[in-house]
């Protein structure tokens, strides 16, 4: 899989307005959406989020990440790497370590793709028409 | 994979006030959701939720999704079996053709998740701390 194809930016841009449930899914949109969720769907890349957004000031390089995951630095960076080339983390490189951050609005983006706009929640009623 | 591994009920219900930014995932809580989102993680199950939820009374037979997906009706039962046994559809055996639904609050509990409820977009500080 090339890195390239898993960016993502104007996916979840489109994808903020239209809940699968409620406006069918063209094959394409299927495609880019699938593919960001391949990136999450691993249980050390979820975690790297939980982690990454509750550092200190949300962000976080490897070095912080390596223990709590149990993981080694390159398998830990690996998975950034997916992260970031999908769209939901930033990279930035300062001195020695890159930081980590989620980028903003990107998993709210994919929250409300798989929204049934309120169902569970009880708020969506208010879903605004021009996000 | 066994499709019992798939089952996913009591982890959608836990998930439904702990989004992942919010409270670190357990390397448990990390495993049951992958496993969820591995099972929408893919374009032709994302747009059978699609067409499932818009068809006619919310519920489609295999009969009526393979034309609109152009997959034959083994591989598209396949997909359907995937998200059955994941918590996101449900099935219904009446006469010769099974009936598929949405179950109800599970896309949503999964949306929950994922969402920052808010933090990444600005409004987080509302969120209630009883969900």
């Amino acid at each position: 899989m090339s890195t390239e194809s898993l960016a993502y930016p104007s996916s979840v841009d489109g994808a903020c307005c239209a809940p699968l449930v409620r406006q069918a899914l063209t094959a394409d949109e299927a495609t880019d959406l699938a593919r960001t969720l391949k990136a999450i769907a691993d249980p050390a890349r979820l975690r790297l989020l939980s982690l990454v957004a509750a550092h200190e000031n949300g962000e976080a390089c490897v070095c912080d990440l390596t223990e709590p995951l149990g993981l080694s630095q390159p398998t830990v960076s690996h998975h950034l790497k997916v992260l970031v080339d999908a769209g939901l983390l930033s990279r930035d490189k300062r001195g020695v370590w890159a930081y980590f951050a989620l980028v903003p609005g990107a998993l709210d983006s994919l929250a409300a793709v798989l929204s049934t706009a309120g169902g569970a929640t009880g708020s969506s009623a208010t879903l605004s028409s021009s996000c």
